[in-house]
């Protein structure tokens, strides 16, 4: 038997009828596989969100909320005031922030990451919006701080994000790899109204046009660099240094599963590592996963980002490592199995 | 204001956009109304899981496991090793089990509770399942399980089962309730095959036919005396007992929301406590929630029963609970809101 085998029969064995714990039996069975064994376990669960700003919201085109709050919601992270704070407090989960790019000077004494590539990306409406330096810096980075945390002893992490306007770019980067109409791709981000969301489409039309975003022969980097956030490239870089270290990746919403797309254009055995935490309400995002082939754990209706669904699936992924460990099986229970 | 606008507004001003954590916000409103309070508390998260015997299981004819099945689950209760010790453990949650019916001599030095009202139930397919006076004695015996686990400063409680045959006598409450056919209300339970389901469900329709059950005229006690269970007798007392002291109650699969129906018929301000744990894989179930008019929290495909779905959906309440008392509001973060 092949380790897919044992570890199914295993799950077969324990004391519940078979397949009578839903995702969470697929979920244990992934989690051994990424860990290339019959007992997985999940050590110091981590959240990494990556903040950046982005040059097209700065006109306020495609966000409802003016871009000062990236740098105010990382100040908010730093206090402990955010929902990803109280649900890693909650859950014994790690967070770290990471000043990715945002249009603000933060103190140096603060507690995060201080890995600015530049303040803001550059408007994509107009040109680029990073170089190509800035795009492999901001990978490089990714992949660097996600070895210092699987350095710690962790091995599950999820990647969370700010940005006021990154939904954008993430609708831009779906409307390429799924080729799905923009109107499709793009939702309503942190709360647009029908007149905001018209705007957002027409806006986004311009971008899409002018860097040709239906081209197939645009490599992930090159869409990076047209249409990226800083946060994003950093985030692809983290992506593909986790599924190198086989750590399990738990996949947060609609900006994490964009990355994701591009990291997987990178590194195809990608998807091997990674368990889809929500399906958020971001409207793309149920269609971004139909796309991926993915079965997310929780829908809760949520539309934060921040990593937060991914922190909400942890205590799941928890639970299905658990039973696979800590379960008796019929034989060690002495319990009659199906006549 | 009332207090739900009271609450509304404390969550509509929390750093986040308006309705953001989705399903999070709602059940945030309705902790802070069962508990007449803007800063609701989890203390002490209790699941009960109920236990006993159907006099129709001893035939096989509903069930593919063999009716000492239930009594061989209570010892791996005890012993730890069934899912819901796993998941209580992992999460902090309290757990009592309860003999309240099961057709086995349990030794009187088990750590569970001795509250066995009978060997198991009658065949209702030939006769009713209980007598009155057991009725009332199971009703009574859950009432005061609760009211002790309340007094130990419990204010939050699941109920789970086992009881090899219960979703059968789950399936008839549902069929006089909703007026489904029967088809609609049988399902596998863990794991009929075709030609089982096939007999399950005629032997089903004869025992509704012989207990008139879709005569509206019967009133709850008697559907419990006619086709209930010692089980599901008992946690209907546990549910009165708990809308009573103003406990948050979270529902867990088929068998608890069939034993919610029933108590809801004796007090319908029960539903104000409760919140829906999970959507169970058994078919009948998500019918139940739309007559219900549930929204439940978790859809993992689970049908495993002990209380299970119940388990996994407290460490959601009590995000719930945590982002509505410890989240920065806007205007305490010093975050902007929308322009």
């Amino acid at each position: 038997m092949n380790l897919r085998e044992q570890l199914q029969e295993k799950i077969d064995g324990k004391t519940k009828p078979v397949g009578a714990l839903g995702i969470l039996e697929k979920i244990a069975l992934k989690a051994g596989m990424v860990q290339n064994s019959l007992s997985p376990e999940i050590h110091k669960p981590h959240i990494i969100v990556f903040a950046g700003d982005h040059g097209i919201a700065a006109k306020g085109k495609v966000n409802p909320y003016p871009q000062a709050v990236t740098a105010q919601m990382v100040l908010n992270f730093v206090k402990g005031g955010a929902a990803i704070n109280v649900f890693t407090k909650q859950y014994g989960i790690g967070l770290t922030v990471v000043d990715a790019g945002v249009n603000y000077d933060f103190d140096a004494s603060l507690p995060i990451i201080h890995a600015k590539i530049n303040k803001g990306t550059q408007d994509y409406s107009e040109g680029q919006a990073m170089s190509e330096e800035e795009m492999q810096q901001a990978i490089e980075k990714g992949k660097e701080i996600v070895e210092e945390i699987f350095n710690d002893g962790c091995n599950t992490i999820g990647f969370g994000e700010m940005g006021i306007g990154n939904t954008s770019s993430a609708a831009l980067i779906m409307h390429h790899y799924t080729r799905l109409p923009l109107e499709d791709c793009v939702g309503r981000g942190t709360g647009a109204n029908d007149e905001q969301l018209k705007i957002k489409i027409e806006t986004l039309n311009h971008a899409a046009t002018l860097h040709k975003l239906t081209e197939s022969s645009i490599s992930s980097t090159d869409l990076l660099i047209r249409i990226g956030g800083f946060e994003m490239a950093m985030m692809t870089g983290a992506f593909l240094k986790a599924s190198e270290l086989n750590m399990i990746i738990v996949v947060d919403g609609f900006i994490a599963s964009a990355a994701l797309m591009i990291a997987q254009d990178m590194d195809n055995k990608i998807l091997d590592s990674c368990l889809f935490a929500h399906c958020s309400d971001e409207q793309g995002h149920r269609k971004m996963l139909e796309h991926l082939e993915a079965e997310p754990l929780l829908q809760l209706g949520m539309r934060l980002g921040e990593g937060t669904g991914a922190a909400l699936a942890i205590p799941v992924l928890q639970g299905a490592v658990n039973f696979l460990n800590n379960m008796a099986s019929f034989e060690s229970a002495g319990v009659a199995n199906k006549s």
